[in-house]
């Protein structure tokens, strides 16, 4: 690619059940390995954020998101201490359902006091966003 | 970095002035050569994309932008012949003012029939993303 090297572009999802409990996983990985997280990752080359976010759902949680409404773009240069990242966070109506970890995720869980838990890189700011989204916002949630 | 390969991060800046014109650059470079566009360009790595908006702006059109509001995140692959970027677009508030092109811009101009002209890549569409949000959400521009 002739592109000059930019930000690497990941996707978060967000989604809350009927009673406000928030769909998380625990991390694989480093960093923040097995600390609770947003499902998300990578945005692959070819591949829109939208499809990107859904796919990273359903790869760590086996839950598939309805329609995605935008939340927010976080792109602090120290929010991912592996380098720069930008994160495109979309909150997802789902059904709700019994999670099943896959992929980056060693669990996936409905988390209710997800207030109080320790989350990985900025993702307590970025769940506060969406849960202000989501008590604005009623059922005006739109697929872009 | 250890990132795996994303699309490329850019950031297109939307401005209008007081009678609805919107602020435009003719590109100096291909593609689209010649065309009219959007301000904007690539995130640096180590600069947000809010920060990156500003600093296009600036750079091709001499204006400064005061408060930014998120009008979407634009992802779809096929929308830059180079290769694939994802455009962060931002709604600027600016004092008006006669714009002087530098940068990538050949010329910067407030353009009033912005409906009718052609421009380049997918701006027309955010150009109409941007003009919504402006007319819906009045003064409560605020600065993410």
């Amino acid at each position: 690619m002739p592109f000059p090297q930019t930000p690497a572009l990941t996707t978060d999802c967000i989604a809350f059940d009927e009673n406000g409990a928030a769909l998380l996983i625990r991390r694989k990985n480093p960093p923040y390995e097995g600390q609770f997280a947003l499902p998300g990752g990578f945005v692959d080359v070819g591949e829109t954020v939208e499809a990107a976010c859904r796919r990273e759902l359903c790869e760590e949680t086996g839950i598939k998101a309805g329609t995605l409404r935008l939340v927010g773009v976080y792109s602090a240069p120290d929010r991912d201490p592996r380098g720069h990242t930008c994160s495109i966070a979309f909150l997802a109506k789902v059904t709700p359902g019994q999670p099943k970890a896959g992929d980056d995720a060693a669990a996936a869980q409905w988390v209710t006091d997800w207030r109080t838990v320790d989350l990985a890189f900025d993702h307590a700011k970025i769940l506060a966003d969406a849960e202000r989204l989501r008590t604005v916002g009623g059922d005006d949630i739109t697929s872009p």
